[in-house]
C-alpha cells in the first residue's frame, strides 16, 4: 500500500492568541482547523508554528514533509530569511506548497513568484462566490459548480501574481469585484497552489467543500517521481 | 508611412431587421455601430452581412482582410460550411479574427476552438463590470482597471473554451456569476480574441470604452511577418 | 478498492497488413503491443480497429471507455465523421485521449486542437532523444532526463498546434530538427495527451520508457469527479 | 511621431577587458556590440556596465529606461541587492528587460523568475539551430524558420524556469540536447524576454537575425499604457 502523503501544516497562530473573535472560531488555532480533517482522511499530519524555533521548519521537518500548507498574515516579516529559503529550496526539489488566503503576502509565496502578490482587499460583508472554471483539474474532484461563503473577506483583482499555469477558480465578490482564486504554479520539481479564501475570523476552514479543496490541492501538490535533472557541466551525448 | 489595417466587420445583421427595440440601439445594424469607430481612427474598415451572397465574404474579401470581426447569433446555422472553411483557414494563414459576445457559438468560433464553447446566460438586469486581470497586455492598452455596463447580458462560468493562451479580461455580474470575457488564442499564424459584451438590446458598441477594446484587439490580432513554416517531407539540414 | 481504468486501444491495423516489415516489428498489430503492457499493469484494456463495425468504437463501447489511444496513419480519410463526432463528444464529457504519432492528423486530433495539425517529417536514420521539459509532471514520472530512440521516423517543427496547457516533452533528431513531443491539452471535461513516437516499421512501442510514458499518459488523462457544468438559461443565485 | 523607445543596454564587462579572444571579437564590449544596431534602428539606446557608480542604474537611469537589456556571467555576485531590487520594481511598474544567454544566473532574472534558473552548458564545438515554435508571435517578426549559429555554447534541458507564458524559440545543439531559448513572461505590468544565445567567445551579436530578434524583443517588451493597479483597501463598487 502507498504511504500516505505527509503534510505540515504551517501558521503563524497569532491572531487566535490576541483576538477572542478568532478563538472563538478557531479555539485551537486555524492549524488545527485545517489539519484534523486531514488527518481524518488518512495524510500523514503535523503543525507547525510561528513561534516555535526556528518556526517549527527544521531541516529535518522539511525533509520529512510531502506538502506544505501555509496560513500567515500579521507577522510575515518575523519568519527568519533563512527559514524561507529552506522553503524555497525544498519546494524547487519537489515539496509540494499550498498557500491559503493572506499567504499571498508571505515571504516563500513572493519568493516563489517574482512579483509584488498584491490585490485589493476588504473586510465588510461579502458573500463570495468560488467558481470552478478549470472542471477537469485534480483540484476541483467532488465539488459543484462553485462554492458559496456566505461571509468572507473580498479579495480583488489586479492580483499581481504571474498568470497561474492552470488558472481552476474565480471568485465573485458581492461588492463588485472579480478574483483569480485557485492559480497552480511549477517551480523546479515542485508544485504550489495558491488558494484564495480563510480570513481569521470567518469559520471558512469549517466548511467541507474548502476542507475537501485543501485536500485535493495536497494530492496533487504532493511530489512525484518524475526525473532529477542535472545542471551543470555536460558531456555532448554519444550518437548510435 | 505603415499600411493602415484592413477589417472587415461581419455581422450576421438580422435582429436589426426583426426587433424594433434592437434597430433603436443599432439603426444601421451592429457591424456600423462597430465600423464608425474603427474607419474614424484610420482603420480601412468594410463590412459584410449574411445575407449577401457568400455572406460577404468572398475569397477576394477574406484576402484582402487583416482582421475579420464576428457578430452572429440566431443565424449561426445559416453560415455555408465553405465559408467556414475559407475563414478558418485564413486563419491559420495569418488573419486575426476578433469575436464577439454571441459569436461563441459562431462556426468559426466553434471550429477554431475545438470545444463545445457553451456557457450560461441570462437576459435580466444585471450590470456587467469587466476587470482586466492582464494590465500589460496590448489589448488592455488606455483602460481602467475595469469597464462598467450598467445594463448586459449575463454570461456565466464554465466556459467550455480551451484554457486561453492569455486571459485578459474577467467579467462580475450583478447575479452572482463571474466569466472569462477576454481571451486570446493563436491559431496557426493568426490570432483569435474572444470579447464577451455586446447584446444587441444594449448600447454596449457605442460605450467608448468598448470600441477601446475592440480597436486594440484588432491592433493585437492584425498578422505579423513571423515565418510562413513549410511542412511535409524534409531533408536533414546539413552541417557545417 | 478503485475499479482499473478501463482504456480502449484504437488502431488503423493497415499497414500491419500490408507490409511483412511492419508485420515483423509488429505481428499481432501495434494495438496488441500497446494493449499488453498496459494490461500487465492492471489496467482493463480492450482493442478496436478500423475494419470492425463503427470502427469498434460503438456507442456502448465509447461509453465504457474511460481513455481512449489512438494510432492512424494512411487511413485518416476512412474515419467516419459520425464516429469522429461520437469520439469528441465523449471527450468534452470527460473521456481520455491518448493521440500517438501519426494521429496527429487524424480526425479526431484535428478536430479538437482547431487547427491544421500540420508539420516536417523524414523516415531516415535519425535517432530521437525525447527530453523531459517539465519534470513535475504526471505523465515524466519514472523516467530519466531522457529517453533514446535509435531510430525513429523525424518530426519537425513548425508543429501546428495550439500551444499546449503543458509542454511535457521537446525532442531532438539527429538532423537538425527539434518537436513538441509531449503536449498535454483540456477539452471540455476532457484531456488530451499528444505523445509523438511510433512510426510502424520501428520497435518503439516495446521499448520499457515509451511504454512508461503511455500508461502515465492514461493515469494522467483518466477521467476524474469534477463538476458537471450546466450550461443555457440561467437564474440569478440568491443572496445570502 | 511616437518617441522613441529607451533602451539600456547592461553589460557586465569584464570578460572583454580580461580575455584577448573576447576582445577579439567585441572591442568595444558586448554592450557596443549589441547597442550600435538597436542605434541604427532608431530606439534611443544607452549603456550602462558593472564597474560604473551604482552598475550604471542610478534611479535616474532607470526611471528613464523603457527597456533593459541584461548580459551578465562571471560577476553576478557583485551586482548590488538593492540595484537588483531597483531593477525588480522597475519591471514591476513597467520596464520591459531582455535577459540574454548567460544572465540566466543573474540575481535579477532569478529574482523574478522564483526558480533557480539552472541548466547544462558545454562550451565545445556546437552548432545551435533556433527554431520558431510560435510563428505569430511579434519576437519573431522577420525571421525564417530557424536561426542557424555555427558555433555556439551549449544550454540543456533542464532549464529549471517557471513554464513561459509564451515559449517563441527552442534550440537544438549537435551535440544531442535541446534548449527552450525563447521564453516570454508578464511580471507586474513588465515584460522579460530570456533568449539564449551570446557566449562571449563567438561573434552571435553581430548576427543579423540574432539582432532582428533583441530589437523585436524590445518592441515586444516595451511599456504599453495598460491601467496601473490600485492595491489595498478598497471600498465596494456602488451598484447602478
Amino acid at each position: 500500500m502507498a504511504q500516505p502523503i505527509r503534510v505540515t501544516v504551517w501558521n503563524e497562530f497569532r491572531h487566535e492568541k490576541m483576538h477572542e473573535a478568532v478563538r472563538q472560531v478557531y479555539p485551537d488555532g486555524i492549524h488545527e482547523a485545517i489539519a484534523r480533517p486531514l488527518s481524518a482522511q488518512g495524510f500523514a499530519v503535523r503543525t507547525a508554528t510561528l513561534d516555535e524555533p526556528r518556526h517549527g521548519l527544521t531541516p529535518e521537518v522539511l525533509a520529512e514533509t510531502d506538502v506544505l500548507i501555509w496560513w500567515g498574515h500579521m507577522a510575515h516579516h518575523e519568519v527568519a530569511d533563512e527559514v524561507v529559503e529552506d522553503v524555497v529550496r525544498r519546494v524547487w526539489s519537489g515539496m509540494g506548497l499550498v498557500v491559503l488566503h493572506s499567504g499571498h503576502f508571505s515571504k516563500v509565496f513572493k519568493r516563489l513568484m517574482g512579483t509584488s502578490c498584491d490585490l485589493k482587499w476588504r473586510e465588510a460583508n461579502d458573500t463570495e462566490r468560488i467558481w470552478v472554471v478549470n472542471p477537469s483539474h485534480p483540484v476541483a474532484e467532488g465539488l459543484g459548480e462553485y462554492i458559496e461563503l456566505e461571509r468572507e473577506e473580498m479579495y480583488g483583482e489586479h492580483f499581481d501574481v504571474p498568470a497561474p499555469d492552470e488558472l481552476v477558480f474565480v471568485s465573485w465578490f458581492t461588492g463588485g469585484e472579480v478574483f483569480r482564486s485557485g492559480c497552480a504554479y511549477r517551480r523546479g520539481r515542485g508544485k504550489v497552489f495558491y488558494f484564495r479564501p480563510g480570513h481569521e475570523t470567518y469559520p471558512t476552514y469549517h466548511h467541507p467543500q474548502i476542507q475537501r479543496v485543501i485536500a485535493n490541492a495536497v494530492r496533487w501538490a504532493a511530489p512525484g517521481s518524475g526525473p532529477v535533472p542535472r545542471y551543470g557541466h555536460s558531456q555532448p551525448l554519444a550518437s548510435p
